[in-house]
């Protein structure tokens, strides 16, 4: 392994995740951290761990910052995780300009594959289908509404640097289009610095399918099997499945084909995620490429056997993939639950503060990944999302199964989380027959309406937990 | 289902494991506890908990109490576990008088093949190899010395309705034979209630080799492959890998075919384990089966994706087996470590008192099956494994690197374990090279030099642990 040291450039779970793979490869693992960070778990977990900020985000979204604190701490290479500086170009170029070496793809292709319209014109080129849209970006309100009747409403208007959700309106008709023209503008202006814009049809009822692909400097690529990420609210994802039980065989193995296809057409190194929607007549639409590790790849992992963030490391340290398609099979089903700190009954707000007891999922097929413990603060300036529950079972029904059990095994008390609204869904027939789109948890607003068994916590735990906070550590 | 109802008649970790089988089933779980167990986790976990005796053990032990308990609460199956009455045949018999379906064997299969010596008949007639014995009970101690002269010395001198490493010596010659046959009478009458004794050939550096069977009341039978358990100390099992890293595929498949024949001999059901002795020559001998479930278990799901737990209350309903042998695979690498609540460096004494901090590991591959949580205080009346570390991988190589890393991950405070030790072990070259049996851990004392990074509790952690406990659960 030519790789002997990692910064992190993350926090949180991803950090710890990053740094158990480090460690099992026998690389010394560098943390950064906010001072609002000092207790996170991943701080922790690392061989090193280095204040990079006083305020709570400045330091993790610097590349200059984290490439010079990779390059003082010794350091010959750098993970970026996912969200923050993931998919900023401009952090791998800085590795390469500083001699580090970025665990992810080359900084062109992610500036590619980030700009959605070169991403869509790599898809054609490489014979992947696309959804009908602008082929462009849009050059103002009134290019907008010609090329949306030419395409058919409804179209979703689209931030050309966007992701994660935001810089996307639906326009069912013109005047909806001449609304919601300034306000995607000016959002994608305000999240990504750039007012280009363009247009993509709406698939109706949508399945939202990605595939997991991993390639090496060699020019090999692979696929890991799909995942389903269609239960999503306001395109946040919250659970997770691979494989998708939405598919046949065939379709699993056409569009595991497709995703190689885009990977090799873009040149790609590393692991990524090709996104497709599936519509109602079983048509696949590219929609884009995250090149970086996601969220969900745990799942993945958990179908193939495969450790995706092992792999990062070591395709970034040169090496070729160790096995070619036909070594790579999946088993049974796996499902991966956000445990979010929010109160789902109240619009899903964030419900940060001090974790005053935490029991972790155990048992056969239970994973956790998680970055608290019992007296963590949960500080409230970053994502919500504070553990992932990964559950496998051999079937789908057995999936069910476990997934209701493994939820009721987590025990978290001080915050409200996700955890109830699940068990909710779990129950309902249509995901219990594998049948959803990512309308679901918007056309289930009933499943909000559950009661919660409310266990308060005695003044004394709470005064343990703040004592074990500060003691630990 | 035909079952509903579950009485756990037995505690820590193997009845949370238990409780968990329960709930993906739907079926409720009854827990029974001693006042000295009132925190243990098994009561948190199940439906509904009873207090069955005020001192430590009885409770647990007699198999009347914990039927009647069964009766009124409801109940129509009980679960044995593993330890206490799990090889009573008398429980199976007084749960059937009572109408309660024993989660297990039938009674007589329980007591035949608790009986050494029947249970050698029984392999003998299932044309199974055997170790050179005594063919029957000894007379007395000129018996033992005539016949031990004609297997060959040196030989074990074991008691017949022994088990769990009791009741065993090793004699190398007649003056040890004469010394230690009124010892094991003893220690047989005392332990077990009977003086019955018998020989066998003592196999010179035997690796300790078990298969997992399943088998169903519709005559079908199955195995999970095997399970490599010479890392022991003193008969005690510290670490169980699944597959053995130390077979062929041949060799695989042959003491598989042996383990099915011996469960279809006695006319077996539920779960079992076949254990075998393979010496230097690569010849196996049937050494005895286990009528329940055992604590490995968990490597054999591992790596075959069967839970082995539903299993057992699937059968015990009178379900035929989902699979046959030819749909049973086996993928990558699985260990357990026993974490025991015992300082290694100190005899291995039990270290039993308060857990000030506990971190479970998690991430890729790893689950925990554990009794303890921030605060627990672990009682001095049992048994000291207080948690159940399970690693798997896709290859050995990876297995080594991934166990060191989740050891690493657990983090228990304020009792000693033998975590460290087994870092030590997993370090050794001939442990990494698949090359032990039995006697590793008595060849290596000097694994057991190592330092402690001993970080001192403060007070006030301490404290907090202490208020925690009585505040919470």
């Amino acid at each position: 392994m030519s790789i002997k040291k990692v910064l992190i450039a993350n926090r949180g779970e991803i950090a710890v995740r990053i740094a158990r793979a480090c460690q099992e490869l026998g690389i010394k693992a560098v943390a950064i951290y906010s001072e609002a960070d000092q207790y996170s778990l991943h701080v922790k977990k690392a061989d090193e761990a280095h204040c990079i900020s006083r305020d709570p985000l400045s330091g993790y979204l610097n590349p200059h910052h984290v490439v010079n604190l990779a390059v003082e701490t010794g350091c010959d290479a750098l993970h970026p995780g996912y969200g923050f500086l993931s998919e900023n170009h401009e952090l791998a170029s800085v590795c390469r300009d500083r001699g580090i070496q970025f665990i992810g793809p080359a900084a062109e292709v992610i500036r590619s594959m980030g700009d959605k319209t070169e991403a869509r014109t790599t898809a054609i080129n490489s014979g992947v289908p696309v959804t009908p849209g602008s082929e462009g970006n849009l050059r103002d309100v009134e290019d907008a509404v010609v090329q949306a009747n030419r395409i058919g409403y409804p179209v979703m208007l689209k931030a050309t640097s966007g992701g994660g959700g935001r810089g996307i309106r639906r326009c069912d008709n013109d005047q909806e289009m001449r609304q919601n023209y300034e306000r995607v503008i000016s959002e994608a202006t305000k999240a990504f610095g750039s007012a280009e814009v363009f247009l993509e049809k709406c698939i109706v009822n949508p399945r939202h399918i990605e595939v997991q692909i991993l390639a090496d400097r060699q020019g090999n690529a692979v696929h890991l099997y799909e995942r389903d990420c269609s239960i999503q609210r306001r395109n946040q994802k919250l659970i997770e499945l691979a494989p998708s039980p939405q598919l046949s065989e065939e379709q699993r193995e056409y569009i595991g084909d497709l995703a190689v296809r885009v990977a090799k057409g873009c040149g790609y190194e590393n692991a990524g995620t090709v996104e497709f929607l599936l519509d109602d007549t079983g048509d696949f639409y590219f929609m884009e490429m995250n090149t970086r590790v996601q969220v969900e790849h745990t799942i993945s992992e958990a179908i193939t056997g495969i450790d995706i963030v092992k792999a990062q490391i070591r395709i970034a340290a040169g090496e070729p993939l160790p096995v070619d398609q036909s070594q790579i099979r999946y088993r049974g089903f796996a499902a991966q639950f956000r445990i979010n700190a929010e109160d789902p009954k109240n619009g899903f707000l964030p419900s940060f503060g001090r974790i005053t007891r935490y029991y972790s999922a155990g048992g056969p097929g239970v994973r956790t990944d998680a970055a608290m413990y019992t007296g963590y603060e949960i500080p409230p300036y970053y994502d919500s999302m504070c553990a992932k529950l990964i559950v496998w079972a051999m079937t789908w029904q057995e999936l069910l199964e476990r997934s209701r059990r493994a939820l009721n095994d987590m025990g978290i008390y001080g915050v409200k989380t996700t955890i109830p609204y699940y068990q909710q869904i779990l129950q309902h027939p249509d995901f219990g027959a594998a049948n959803f789109n990512t309308s679901f948890v918007e056309n289930h607003p009933e499943l909000l309406d559950y009661s919660t068994k409310s266990r308060p916590e005695s003044i004394a735990t709470a005064i343990a937990a703040a004592i074990a906070a500060q003691a630990g550590l």
